[in-house]
């Protein structure tokens, strides 16, 4: 049974982790569907569309997070958005697995001090898919 | 009557910016109560203190976002524990006040898009402290 998975990843704080991103996604396609497929597609526009525009995002990315049965978020970039959702995620009681690649950034003691979050400290994309594949296998 | 004022902004996410926090923390408290001085502090440890110790830390802040009136978040430099705490307010039904500087970053659709926050762009400091008065005084 494929599950329905909320892939949470920066898009507008900053797309130095897109590739990544798309490998993520395509790994997690191969058992599970992913609803926010386009987190990966490094044509995604970074830009502010002004309130009504971006209240159609907000509209529809809270409309997947009530949808989805997991979250999975890879936050080694800091993001507003992923902060938010993961908040939004943990009041719904949705699942929530956080990776991050702790040789390149100190993750915020907001996730790490959170009982509720699974955390998944990584170092390379080697023990990244490791865990992810546990995760989802 | 003072007022007890959360004050967010990126401290594991990047300190760029911590001076600016700092004068902005240092205005308001003319005038009201800032419950989150250190974030302001140019000494502030970014570093994680593993899960105990940033579940203390988790714990002082959701304590604090309980206890205020009032969340102003200054979100240029992004931040994934300022996502969460803005979100975590919002559930509270705290009024949040989202301050950034539209010449350095696009603000997340998450913030934009969600019509439960008052959204400051300002382009330099003295837009940036003409809206903070405004707000305050």
């Amino acid at each position: 049974m494929r599950k329905k998975v909320y892939f949470a990843a920066s898009i507008r704080g900053g797309r130095a982790d897109a590739a990544l991103y798309r490998r993520m996604i395509a790994r997690i396609q191969e058992t599970d569907t992913v609803l926010t497929e386009h987190v990966g597609s490094p044509e995604l526009s970074v830009l502010e569309g002004g309130r009504d525009a971006d209240a159609a995002i907000y509209a529809q990315d809270t409309a997947w997070l009530r949808e989805c049965e997991l979250v999975i978020a890879e936050c080694t970039n800091p993001s507003l958005g992923v902060g938010y959702e993961l908040a939004f995620a943990e009041k719904l009681g949705k699942p929530c697995h956080v990776f991050y690649d702790r040789r390149r950034t100190q993750l915020s003691a907001m996730l790490t001090g959170d009982a509720y979050f699974h955390i998944h400290p990584y170092a390379g994309e080697e023990e990244l898919f490791a865990a992810l594949d546990g995760l989802l296998r």
